[in-house]
């Protein structure tokens, strides 16, 4: 049960501190070439160490594909990876092994699975999210005409108010927040720089844009396709929210403003849906919102208890994040390009051709 | 793909106009004692006609159980029921054969399966939820001890600030928004009121807590206990947004105020978690949140298009609801009791008993 | 997990002597335009009483179609049915409460779910195959050019030796064992009625051949096309094996006379491949068998014990089918065409048209 | 959908001239403490190159197991694992891209995929089955009081006609051909070494008893036990068909003489049923039968086409096993103990304990 997928599945394993990760992606069809070094690349984005406000953690999160592909193109079967792990500062975990870090999962793994591997959060580690990346890499590849950009949009307190068509996405790489707006991109940058040096950490939020979406993606009912963007972006580490179009907004209006009227093509003027109708994408662009608590590693002394209950004061040593939204941004274009590949996969299993 | 759950799996039909709706419950555990005139209390809760302030369409819902119950027990083997259609006044439709409603499913089903019911919404009407709360009532008699209240905590503008633990959830039912604060719920209705007077409708929000939650439910990476929840509340018909414990808010916050510090015995001083801590829960309440959007069919005209492209003015002939939140509270609490239910019997596969 | 199916799912329930039979096919095409007179036919031709030497219980199997069809079109929707059960004399097994019949499921149901509807082996009863005659019987719908013919080949020791090009499978309904050689057929109702005479029960043989398979069904490694059709088969009540093709014939065998060599079209001199390479169809026509054990139920003692351990003498009261090969033919079909139309449609999903 | 099993998960990858083989067992139970090294024996109970009767391709097939296990012990988290291929002489198959194997899935393959890796006959290679003796015996050191042996019961016309009862079990691994029966054992390794010698290749069959099964295996309807094994058995490479108990010859047999009556202590005199009633495992023991034919790449020259049409003559030059059942009785084991494993730990969802 630790798949992703209706007709595409990726199945996943790897722990922070165990030998590798890795995945494989089934059901991809055939014969679509490849280009890999932009799985790569895709990768980089993710990996620790890449700018000054993200962990330091050290590793190369280099690829290996063992399957599926030959010749540069897809065989239709599974498309088998590994990554390993390979900076693994095991001995910043020791003292965790009795230690219950507060809002990690180290309670519930103990008291589910009664064994655990303890070391960087194990199985929980955020490095989990490298295996999806490389799945929705691919997956992009398979759609090359949809164009998915995440941003960052919000960290902490300071949010961007402006609308996506209002900005300009050619800028979010130029800062290591990753939100397209220079000027919000700088606060946010030195909040997280302030954060970090007092030892804490900050929440935010992830925004995301899809255009150039074929219709007819999601199925009615059990398979929305806001709801399984849904469940993948909650699937994320940190993940608190998850909404599309007009999301908690709506809430709070009325049915006479919040309707998207239809232009003669069938567009609408407004777009509160984000795209999706009934569960089903029509064609506008799709919208949605995520997002993430602060990190629960704080580099400052916390109080907690050991399994056995003494009291003890905890204090991260490792290299952690201060605010996770700048690397979530490759994981939530992952995981969306991934949903999308999947819903427009089964939708093709419905076309009747005899 | 119309079945929702991993191991306990609910597989429905049914059009708003059609003969029945119905469902199958599979793979819930033999020898459980059930009250089956609970099973259709709980449906009366979601019946419309029930107050002033929900649609009037005159439906008795009467559920009928068809297999997998003998001499008051459960047998193990597939729970079969359907609740036949009494009212379809299918005439109120006939104008939308070909007239595509604004922010309905009309269009992207039209587009997605060429053929459809038109019909009062036909599959897309939120008539199917009904399934779902006979589902969820016999789940909820699979964990008696667990406690599900959702209630209503926003209409339109007008939300309830407080904290759940203020709140007499007694209060709940004896109002017809099922709001447990008694003066928030007059005003609320007093919303819904004037704004179906004006043929318009209003979003709104569903609060829940769950209380006495079995620990450990909920399996790490992509079957996370919220993402099964948050899948399961967007499945639902007008939902824009899900959020848990701190929710959207977390983003805001910092790692050393968000972050629930334990007690000796494992609880945790705050709850910002939700009850939830790496996808399982930790055995504090889980909190969760459901935002919906108002209501797309208005009793007053809009300008919309017939599959052909032809202008036309459409309005509302039918029996609406000017709200949902209101009677999405029994549907919200019917899917966590799945969920749960579905995540406790996983659990259960886990254990050896070698 | 009582769903049969991988892109296309089959979800059933019913007891024998519960309120009804029933089932959702999930995921079937949209537009399709059903015979619904066909699908009852096909219940028909399984119905007990049809002929002196099957089961006189008097059921008409009246199926009733509840959704996913509008104006006698599919919609993409589920299709829900149900079959009520009619003549339930329930009182011929109230002895069974405590026996336990030998070489029925009444011990292990018992020791697996504690509590069963005993009534006529419950939800055990081969009236479970009527849901899968009218699943399967849309399916062929779907695949209107391919002929899938199941016949009688064994009754006991007698065996029908020729291959099935040699007969005309025209004259397989005009006798009730449904065997298209008709001097074999007089052979085996012979021995079906004097095994009746006698109290007791005979195994037999069912065939299968289907004619204009489409190529490229069935899905490498662990969804081959013949391990489907095996599980499908092996699902249906008292068959004890399964094999294709060449069968069990092909461990005597040296490779070369095995090999199918090639014509020039990339036809087959031979089929001892029975259609299917690799686990993927070839369009050569598929062929298979299906062994049944006798039925359980004798008219004649047998000594059994009760749930407590007494010692007791059991005799068959209620109404049986002295051998279930002739209706198990269109069992066999039904399970054959849904396997195909789900192989169908999960190929259908990996075409790319972008 | 290259996935093998229930609740237990088995996803694999790999191709005969691929980098690596590898899978990923999910949902394996915490707390289970692994002896690696039976893991590696098993595999090398099915390596190449094991015997003089086998194929002489040199592979170490050695498991390199990357997650899921910590301290010995498994976590509940995913096993991941990965065989590197060695020893692709990828020069053998260069011939073989244009032209056509007979009775191999080169045709089907190319006809569905349009692109394949036609090294070694790609995906389709029987190397896979080491990915499933991974998982196997991890399976079976989950049920270490359960007890599966497999063994060679037929090559060609040779055929063992003893009751499993009346065989020595551990004589089966002192000779190459793995039958328990010394002298038909010889028999046997005579006929493969004349027939190897002839270029030709020849079928045979594997018998297997599961001795000491927990009762209550397998689920009603659509997981009968049977099923699960025969779909299991029928994902071999070269099996042709599968049958339990008394198989294809329970259909010439009376229900009088086939019924298996209960002894007081509901063991039962016979075991016709082969362990398995209603589809659900009775406490006796299990046996099923299961055919393979004759390897179809001869080491003599065949007729044949290339993909373009033109004729051709083909002639094996890989090195080839010249009858699969030696190397194929730990693959048998190795899917038994996974199904048993994967219907097991269903069951434990079952149970309630509140």
């Amino acid at each position: 049960m630790q798949t992703l997928g209706n007709y595409l599945k990726l199945t996943t394993f790897g722990e922070s501190h165990g030998k590798a990760y890795g995945g494989i992606l089934s059901n991809f069809p055939a014969g679509i070439t490849l280009d890999l070094e932009k799985v790569q690349q895709a990768l980089n984005r993710r990996r620790p160490g890449q700018s000054p406000i993200v962990t330091q953690r050290n590793e190369s999160d280099t690829v290996e594909l063992l399957s599926g592909i030959f010749e540069g193109k897809t065989t239709g079967m599974p498309i088998g990876f590994i990554i390993r792990n390979e900076n693994q500062r095991s001995k910043d975990y020791t003292h965790l092994e009795n230690a219950l870090r507060p809002s990690h999962s180290d309670y519930t793994l103990e008291e589910k699975f009664g064994h655990r591997d303890y070391r960087g959060g194990g199985r929980s580690s955020a490095r989990e999210t490298s295996n999806w990346v490389v799945a929705g890499e691919i997956c992009r590849q398979l759609l090359p005409s949809v164009s998915i950009t995440a941003y960052v949009s919000g960290v902490g307190t300071i949010t961007l108010d402006k609308e996506w068509q209002q900005l300009d996405f050619s800028l979010r790489e130029e800062n290591p927040v990753r939100c397209p707006d220079p000027e919000k991109a700088q606060e946010m940058e030195e909040l997280i720089r302030k954060v970090r040096k007092e030892g804490d950490t900050v929440g935010g939020v992830v925004s995301c844009v899809v255009e150039n979406v074929p219709k007819s993606l999601g199925e009615p009912v059990f398979q929305k396709l806001h709801a399984q963007l849904g469940h993948a972006m909650l699937s994320i580490n940190a993940v608190k929210g998850f909404s599309y179009g007009s999301g908690f907004l709506s809430a709070q209006m009325r049915g006479s403003e919040h309707n998207d009227i239809f232009n003669e093509d069938f567009t609408t003027r407004t777009n509160h849906s984000g795209g999706i109708q009934g569960g089903i994408s029509n064609g506008m662009p799709i919208t949605f919102q995520v997002a993430f608590k602060p990190v629960a590693t704080l580099l400052r002394p916390q109080q907690s208890y050991t399994i056995s209950g003494t009291p003890t004061t905890l204090e991260g040593k490792g290299r952690h994040d201060p605010c996770v939204v700048p690397r979530a941004v490759p994981v939530v274009e992952a995981l969306a390009a991934f949903v999308l590949a999947d819903m427009y996969l089964i939708n093709q299993g419905r076309k009747i051709e005899l």
